[in-house]
């Protein structure tokens, strides 16, 4: 489930988290994993997940992988992020995202999302930055 | 509330945006706002609203604004979103929404959406493409 | 042409943005503007401006926008850009940009660049964002 | 250079690929590869290679990549693009561009460029969303 060496604030979910029903299925300093069940309350209009609860899934994620990399005291926050969508997530399936870096700074890092479904297929990617902000900012 | 011209399916949200709590609070095929209070669900680690439920927001935005312009038959889907984020929405607060079109296209359309709080500061802009579906494609 | 109070940095052009040819016509803390004449080394094989000419356009616009409000001594460099296209640039015709800032902080600055062309069209939109760094950095 | 059933225009560059002097080194319908020498012309104020120029030179590769995969008839244009910055492609370095795509529709494509310079280090990563046209579109 874990590194050794990854900073603990990483390991706890916030509240947003768990009220989507995310389950982290892995957190290093290299690789966040995460799964979303699709239900009814992700609808959108047409029986599949809505686009918001996949980015809301990654976001996640990247916020998660930049805290396992912080140092004591440092704080992170999403400044931008950017998905595209390909394919959907029905009803009675499961989004499986896996994160990694792109580029991890000492000012910001840069972490990519990609999300699939059951069968394999890539349903979305999401690249996000994260500013990396020392505790007396 | 609307138009007398906005395409009728615009009008019935789906279920994640009930879900979310969002109160769209106009709609017109140049305009759509809404409003998202804050609240302990949504928080992210420091007691303010995630991201991901500030892109949510937008992104339902994008698509009911979409839904307002489209002929009988047609369809849409996000193809991509990108967000940036400048401002915090605390608990207490409320997310202000607005969504107006950059382009309204015969194969896309792009919305943006501009998010602020109670004191008027920009939040977050959101800018997503909607691809437009003739029926039975 | 400029503020009293603009980083002087913020009025010389790079290399880059002269040997493209772009003309700057504004530069204020608030706003900047330029202009980029369509011509036959950016045509993009259907006798329009090619995208990669409009991108550059806005990013030197982003820095310079950026400049303008450095202090003595900082520096910036844009860590991520996203364009929308919506129209084309055709031969013959010129690609107006005015580039305003939609957050204006400390360690970040983002800028939006609206590009028109000569019949006031919207052709594309680019959301670009700067790190400010410090000297010492 | 190239695979026996990419579509020929994939193999001419637009007369902007010609004059930023860009050497396309593969294409096929799975990847295009490309390389850009520093030069003077593409100084950015602190002798690195622009962002601009980064962003022109994936831009013509996701096109090129597109082009590739089009059927008699069929046209491209690209509608978005997004680009992260990591690293600078210093005076007397080339950046190595391999693009790649993330999805092949009927509709749309998205191809991921990532660029490298001489030692190996990521200097930046675009994403760029082709819309695919029928001739009578």
């Amino acid at each position: 489930m874990r590194d050794r060496d990854v900073n603990e604030a990483a390991l706890q979910q916030p509240p947003f988290a768990h009220w989507l029903g995310m389950k982290v299925t892995h957190v290093s300093r290299e690789r966040v994993t995460a799964e979303l069940a699709m239900r009814e309350e992700f609808n959108n209009r047409f029986n599949i997940m809505h686009g918001g609860a996949l980015m809301a899934l990654a976001d996640n994620l990247g916020g998660t992988g930049t805290m396992a990399n912080l140092k004591p005291g440092q704080r992170t926050t999403t400044i931008e992020s950017k998905t595209n969508f390909f394919a959907a997530v029905p009803m009675g399936d499961t989004a499986y995202a896996e994160c990694t870096p792109l580029h991890r700074g000492r000012t910001t890092m840069v972490w990519q999302t990609k999300i699939t479904r059951g069968d394999g297929k890539l349903c979305a990617v999401v690249t996000q930055t994260q500013l990396v902000m020392d505790a007396e900012r």
